[in-house]
């Protein structure tokens, strides 16, 4: 059963829980406003001019508060917008239902189902005449991957009449996609290959899409231009370092109400994400042990004080366990099986396959107790222990709390923005190729430097003479390419 | 209107929010019985016993699930037990509705008025025939204070025939204490002197009310003997400190969602809550500012790298302040007044006059609004500029998080139940005369040593050789009663 | 061969090192009194009108700059002073040579031997005609272990003509007090029944000094009104908590150069000694583990992180080990044996037997080399590992490192003098008795407020309605005497 | 007058302090050895087939202990190896005599003057017969510059018959340069000519030697390879940031022995030696102040909590001032005048003009008074007060302390042997033009791998199907290029 389209009263399609939450949203949104200062002075510098006239932007990004001043500040400067969350338990109602209401297409819900997710997906690219969005705002990929394989399967279609079929995959997700595209061929065979023809470009969020879009890039399957807005310093150093930082013991706090100092806390990687969770589980009076796969991650964590060890080491005495790897099979049944009654398991790294959900799922006997949304207990048949798994092993800062705060989000989201606007704006120049560029340096500290004065600082400008003594710019940027801050 | 009192099914009183919450309860309660190792050793050990046969003990003390766990290791060593909250918004419902359906009369929940937390204070020392409670668990001295303002109350009205006054005191709240004693005289003129002839003693929980105590010690006007819990070492250099650590990050992070790092965050007060407080603004990457009036406690923080400045110096640049010193009119309507557009007040120490909440609801032309429970922007009429306040000035932690997390607890805790232990089984002794006594160190040694399984510790031994040197039992206590820890 | 005294131009007597380093030590002087504002307003306070007119002092504390700054101090009141070091390497030359060309009688130099330190003592209390001095400031408590035992021995030696016998004793360095009082009973045989006679008291500045001076005062023993310096709050909770985590680090670095981020560091003992060093070294990216007896301190090691551990369970694991106890034989030489090659073993505690010297120098084929001065290594046999070992066992800080930097010792020596001027000015009221005393409150916190301007702090004061809330003055004292800090 | 080169028993030149201390520092280096996991792992690995058999190595880089285990496993490898230092204060004389008695010809000693220092690179270069080195290692580029000079100047002299002329410069250290250069050319108009001839390449440590090379590889005037050890992650990340958290407060403490908790200290620059600075300094108990010209690490130290101001802001309130830019004229003596009295001042960037030490020197009335070696305390004229500057300006780790310690050290020097054997190896196969490289990433992981067993860590496998997932090799390298860490 697809859910069913809503409209407002000007029209406006949407599909949120609860619209009756608006007003709360937009409560949070003024307050977020306030601590997003690279947004607002976007919309102070470029609103009155309206690059975006004109511009269909499409979103898959967590339908957060801090998304919503996104959202705004792109309406602001003249988009129309659609969006949907890029994870099923991500969205924030409040902010969904202020921003369907106010401002934007939305659709998304805390605590989709797969199907509802991906149904969502579509929804966010269905623009009606004229095919799809001029822009995508991407987080994870979904959105850029939906297109992907939808023209794969298009182009497969043309020269073979085949469909897509479910039934030729094993991962269950990827067959809601195929379904998806199967459906969608059965009604215009051409859907998909209609909107990579006007698609300007996307800009990509997370180290995961990244990925992705370099891979398409190297197999020379990209369809459109893509910038990597992960790799500015001001979104990898920032939103996952300092990001992670706060909202890891946030959601902690929230799901379980367990006390940091004293436990034992494993975190699994030592990349940005990992450095912060480890840095605020330490701060907070927990024993932290790091595992690692790559030598010189490793032995930052080793001056940090913190050991490296592998999960098999630690797995039976440790009683928090957070994944931040962006890999998979990384904490499996196995373990959880040697684990101490109520250790808890969460991941903060990026899919849900981080942690073998579908293995302990599968394991006969086992019992899920579900204490609150988000916070489940698992009990083993034969022991009686049990562990604390948070948000069903996906994104748990997102799903047990409100995920990162607002100034951080600004940060991330001022790169967006920035990267919209240069698609957009070079999108008939043949500047950008299909290919993945990252924002040039000095865009990058314009984003730090909008974010300076709200937190008080003062810098101290370069003399002409040293400047030319480091043979830098007085206005920046101030770094060679491969620094590395 | 006052509330009605319900009964369960075999019969036992209470009054909560939501009794269907009672399964979602039960289950938080038994995630805490594993954080809480003291008090399920207090189980194990005396349960088999039952000392505390044909008690019955009163409590006002925040009813959360942590307290859940204790009152139940009261019941199970044998006591029947009344309970109520120390403050109107600390309870959790859940626990509430699971204790009152399980194992005792609550009378207790989320968001009472002044007038409802004193008839859920009066309930909860209501115990029928035969008067009062044999023992009172305390948090802050309510319970304490009812029972001493009612036998004054009542003597003086044996003596002058006069009944109290309301309209005698400015004070709203203990208006509100004068016409319940007024009121109960009218039905039975000696229900508190009844209440103090039964009655055992008291263990209190807090600075504040421990203060209180020793002041009517002085005065010679305490009516029972009392136990000062809160200055167990394990209790106040405990709780107060790692309980706030967590608990202050948790209510600000649930309550705001703000990131705390780059911002400038002002502590009143460097005593064990300030410095707990201190800490963990400083390790989320804020830059800390601690007003003191002791020179001790000022020194300590400029040794931790704190500055020490007067809150008129920091009031305009600052984003969050809490306050945590025991004092009155720390934060004045007329320092909101100056603050920054959403600066964050707050309050952790102990009664909401640490803030002027009356002076800022007196402001003419102020204009509340609520963004969420507990969390209320006041804006001010000529700046349009706003505050953001929790918890109405009352303890945040209580009122937007979840208080202090579970395996602090159990310290705190473990120290009530073997103080209340000890005033039972020396009832008969006239070991404890109407004064205020702590305990003894080699149960404090004890509280802690119950706490160290959970987390791994060995301990060392002191071979005999070495105990004689430093003249000290082998097996403790190991400190001077002066050692500061 | 007993060292000779030398005697200045005016006829002060001294016994230094190398008086060519006066200069270098009055400039050294001179940098510490912008450091030390406690006894530089002391001087400001109390140099006019000479308090210490007509009074001698005897000091027996490691002769550094500091001390330097402090019997500087002592003299601008008006003393008379002799000094000796009360550690073999603790003096710093530079200093001694200073405060001997310019000041006070000095008998002190780095390196002593131990018959050298017991000949120093001994100088110290020597005053000529009228006997020895009429207060003492102590550390340790070797002078006034000196002047109890010589009474003692005086009295047997009347009553029973018995002269003490070094044979009577194990103890190397007890052997040589005894050898001391022997012959100066043949000499004088009321030297030191004279000496009791004309004193007026002693402070005391150490935790195992106190402990000596609470044992006599519970024996009854005590000749003479202590005051206990270490138990003022400015003195234990700053001297050894920040002086230790600021000189602990200062002594590795010095003594090996070792990195100590990585390194696995044992802290033996976690007072407040030990409080600072695990702080320091955990600080400098060291992963900490600490052994204890106490679970109070236990469990507060567990609440910073630092887990709790037996020191058999990790010898073999780990690099630096410290011990901070002021207990003997925490570090034996089989735990020696088991260490890694090139451990580090050290101690900042008290004495040397901390730590197993004895055994260390007495295992057969073991080799020493020395690196440098107080920086040796030990070379085991069959294995041909080595450990090293700082300062023979001895203050590790004192011996490889200048001890603790001005600023904190400006508080604890500020409370000696302080307590001094208390001692000499209530030397006929009879207020003091031949009991330990700990200084009032007040006090103490003057001590504080003292440091505070250097610091650049402002204290808040309060308004009279919130002392009287509060139940204090509103000067102070502002904490019950129970109060932990 | 010239140092005269003097030679051991067996014929190698030196010119070293004190041959004497040669016992204590192969006693040090003994210990280091244990501390340098990375170079010894080089010795195992490459030592028995002699790679550099045949490779005259000149190296100008500190003369420290870590120094000497570099040396040491070029020799073990087989190299000829000459040596100065790059600092005229740097050298430790123990490790410098240790190195010529037994291994190198070493031309260093703590306190060279400017003209001592030249003649001592000049040295270093001198092979005799055949002309120069094959290969250098260079720390700041000194070497490097000499020999760009040299040959620039003869090919003038040999168009035009023009020597260099000292006077054509201001720079009081570039006209020694060209005096040694004119000097040589009229003894050998072909000396460097020849020596560039020869050399096969060179490997630079630091980033201001780095950007030398850069800007001469741009101008086309590079005259030989250069591989940029600097920007090796497990260099800059490591020695840059790590070392100086180590060596930064050491320098500080054996310089000064001031308290750093409480002070205020003002970090000039928030790069990798910066952060380190910063972190080492708030850890002691300081409140740190930075200074950025670079918004992006401008907001990392808003982010830790740290505020970033101008200097102008805080040069009158703050205690200690270090510079960590790699920019010129940082601290001028304007800021000089306005500091507190003995406010200390200290450069570990790199030259000693981050600080204006010839507007110091130069400032009429200004007392100099020499505490000890790189201790000064400067009197300003007018006002009396004075301020502490350390190593006049230089290094101060290197100039008061030891450097970085050993570890650290041997992650820098192990890239620097690896760069070393990358261009011998490659001498003849073209695969190095006259560039600048960095080295591969396999062998960045390399070094990082070598270090970890000394600290006890274990690494996690990757499974092929994991490393598949992320698209990397099981063995690595982990990271694309431009991961920053």
């Amino acid at each position: 059963m697809a859910p069913i389209v809503e409209k407002t009263s000007s029209g406006r399609e949407y599909k949120v829980k609860d619209m009756s939450q608006a007003d709360f949203g937009r409560l949070e949104i003024e307050l977020a406003e306030v601590e997003m200062p690279g947004l607002m002075a976007c919309r102070a510098e470029f609103g009155p001019s309206q690059p975006f006239k004109g511009a269909r932007i499409s979103g898959s990004l967590h339908m957060t508060i801090q998304t919503a001043v996104l959202i705004e500040t792109l309406t602001a400067l003249g988009a129309e917008v659609r969006w949907c969350s890029c994870n099923i338990f991500s969205t924030q109602d409040h902010a969904a239902a202020a921003i369907a209401r106010d401002s934007a297409a939305v659709f998304a819900w805390k605590g989709e189902t797969l199907q509802e997710y991906w149904w969502c997906t579509e929804r966010c690219l269905e623009w009606g005449a004229g095919g799809g969005p001029d822009l995508i705002v991407d987080d994870g990929g979904d959105a850029t991957l939906l297109i992907h394989e939808g023209v794969k399967a298009e182009e497969e279609y043309e020269k073979t009449g085949k469909l897509p079929d479910p039934a030729s995959t094993d991962n269950a997700e990827f067959q809601l996609v195929l379904g998806l595209i199967r459906d969608s061929i059965k009604v215009d065979p051409k859907k998909y290959s209609k909107m990579k023809e006007r698609l300007v470009g996307v800009s990509e969020e997370t180290t995961t899409g990244v990925k992705r879009l370099y891979q398409m890039q190297i197999s020379g399957s990209l369809l459109f231009p893509a910038i990597n807005v992960n790799d500015s310093v001001t979104k990898s150093k920032f939103d996952n370092l300092y990001g992670c930082r706060h909202s890891l013991p946030d959601g902690l706090m929230r799901a379980t109400d367990v006390m940091l100092a004293g436990k034992v806390a494993v975190v699994c990687g030592y990349g940005d994400v990992g450095k912060g969770c480890a840095a605020a589980l330490k701060s907070a009076g927990a024993r932290v042990i790091v595992t690692e796969i790559d030598p010189i991650c490793a032995l930052q964590a080793l001056m940090e004080g913190i050991p490296v060890l592998t999960l098999e080491d630690v797995v039976a005495d440790s009683d928090i366990f957070v994944t931040t790897t962006g890999n998979k099979d990384i904490i499996m049944v196995d373990h959880m099986k040697k684990m101490k009654n109520n250790a808890i398991v969460c991941n903060i790294g990026h899919f849900d396959n981080e942690i073998d959900m579908l293995g302990l799922e599968a394991l006969p006997g086992i019992k899920r107790i579900t204490i609150k949304p988000q916070t489940d207990r698992w009990v083993f048949p034969d022991t009686n222990k049990g562990i604390i798994v948070l948000a069903e092993g996906r994104l748990m800062n997102l799903g047990c709390a409100t995920g990162h705060p607002s100034f951080v989000m600004s940060c991330s989201f001022t790169n967006q923005v920035i990267a919209q606007l240069e698609l957009w704006n070079e999108r008939s120049s043949g500047k950008y190729e299909k290919k993945v560029y990252v924002l040039p340096k000095h865009l990058d500290e314009k984003v730090a430097l909008l974010h300076l004065g709200k937190l008080g600082a003062k810098l101290t400008k370069l003399s002409p003479a040293q400047a030319e003594y480091i043979s830098v710019p007085v206005e920046g940027p101030y770094k060679p390419p491969h620094y590395r801050y």
